[in-house]
């Protein structure tokens, strides 16, 4: 009888429990295991995990496939993977739902001025703002991956103008694409509601700067759910400070946590959530995985394997 | 040649003017007239108003049809209109798009324990809180008219767990449907969040009371979008108070404006907006009572043609 195949989990142990049942009735010939109970190092073929063990290449010869069990991959330093080991993002249907929600919610709060309203209930102010109906609002998601294009389909259907930028060209029904540097601007004009999923990479550390706030209408919006070091918080500050931005939205900070002395503490315009826009689920991350190792066996490409010259 | 009929408009007159101008695109052979400036009483055969004039029998003899200028009935004394009289509701896409972002809004910023987010970030604390799914959130709505029925299609949409309650029964595609007094229990047994959407009338008056909040699971959330006297607001303080209602989103209240000292404006666990979920969109409003005047001269059942018996 061929030894099993060890399914290394290291991340989240209580969630980890979720995976092994997952594992147990769906994939029962895989020996799942969760860090630090690694068993016989040369059995492990697969890893999850948030941050890979220090000793990846030494400590696990055999290892075929690392996943993320996050939808990012930024926290991985690449020059320590080894260089033909692939390297999977998580996508699954729970982080997606998640965001949409998340994605939705803080669109709708900017679109019906609820910040305004919740300022005026503080002062026991009653009054009617103007409306604006949802299709005179221009909703501009940066990042058309499967997050983004979720995003996009649900405020569509709430009626919003929407469009999307990545720096790849896409065509979604329903939706304005717009492709790389040259047509960033455009992009920009026409967003009064603009909503950061992009992938952290080189590129897009410190994209949401003083020079992009300026393309933006005067009193646009920013929701920001991508990566914490994408967004230079004093560009920001100044920003609202002038009201090229009248309201923020940030899931996402650097560091986290926020130290507590952070001017977008008690910002009265920042609102504020620590990192909970979407967060795996258990369950269906750990299905999303074995059908990966499916496709992997069959010699199939795996839903969400990184391009290492992108970095997502 | 005839004599033109009159359309008398007698709600906002900065509204009116945008009224005017689609009857004037669309309806070219009315006279659209704007109160006070009735013309000739005698020719005034349609009236849309908020509140109807006081003479209203006598003083516009050929009225044939009155139409609300919003979406409720209730503010109208239906023992001082003729009984002849056809009364139409304004059923109208604007305002159920508006609804249906409301709603969808306070569901999701319940589901997504932002109440709790906003008060940790007064407190400078980042702290994810547990997360659920949407399809383990059981969402309910009272009042399966064209709003109700339109907000739950949105929230199915979103995963949400979703069931509905009306006086009548209903079949709607993935929504749990609960008709009449028999069913209110067990409706309300599965609800996590309720959406009061019903009209007002004598059997809804007080219907958010002490009896109904029991029949809820402990910390159940409520939205109401109903009308103000729908709710006894005596008996949802209470409920506060023992957390058998955690949070609650009021749109409307009773009087409105709500007067300053009262408890609702500073409570922790209350958000208040002023009447602002749904507002007619003067122009779509408008184009929808052409269409009812239409199917009245081919003599077809009006849209919202209010039934006087049940009151809506």
């Amino acid at each position: 009888m061929p030894s099993p195949t060890t399914f290394l989990y290291k991340s989240d142990p209580v969630r980890g429990r979720l995976w092994a049942e997952v594992f147990r009735e769906r994939a029962p010939e895989i020996d799942f295991r969760i860090w630090p109970d690694t068993g016989d190092p040369e059995r492990v073929r697969f890893l999850a995990a948030w941050e890979p063990p220090a000793n990846l290449a030494t400590g696990f010869p055999q290892l075929q496939v690392l996943f993320s069990s996050g939808a990012g991959v930024d926290q991985f330093d690449f020059s320590a993977l080894p260089a033909h080991l692939p390297v999977v993002r998580m996508v699954e249907p729970g982080i997606v739902r998640g965001m949409v929600e998340y994605t939705c919610h803080a669109v709708l709060d900017l679109h019906r001025d609820m910040p305004q309203y919740r300022r005026q209930q503080q002062r026991g102010e009653w009054r009617a703002l103007p409306v604006r109906t949802a299709d005179e609002c221009r909703v501009g998601v940066l990042g058309l991956g499967s997050l983004g294009q979720a995003a996009l389909a649900q405020l569509a259907g709430l009626g919003f103008a929407c469009a999307g930028w990545s720096r790849s060209r896409h065509a979604i029904a329903g939706v304005q694409c717009f492709a790389g540097e040259d047509e960033l601007p455009a992009f920009l004009a026409r967003t009064d509601i603009l909503v950061c999923l992009l992938p952290l990479t080189d590129a897009t550390r410190g994209f949401l700067n003083a020079g992009l706030f300026a393309r933006l209408p005067h009193g646009a919006q920013l929701v920001h759910v991508g990566r914490g070091p994408q967004l230079v918080d004093t560009d920001l500050l100044a920003a609202l400070a002038t009201g090229q931005i009248a309201e923020a939205v940030l899931d996402v900070t650097d560091p986290e946590p926020l130290p507590p002395s952070h001017a977008f503490w008690r910002h009265p315009n920042v609102r504020l959530t620590p990192h909970i826009a979407s967060m795996t689920q258990p369950r269906t991350a750990a299905a999303a995985v074995i059908d990966n190792l499916r496709r992997f066996a069959a010699g199939e490409p795996m839903e969400g394997l990184v391009d290492r010259t992108r970095g997502y």
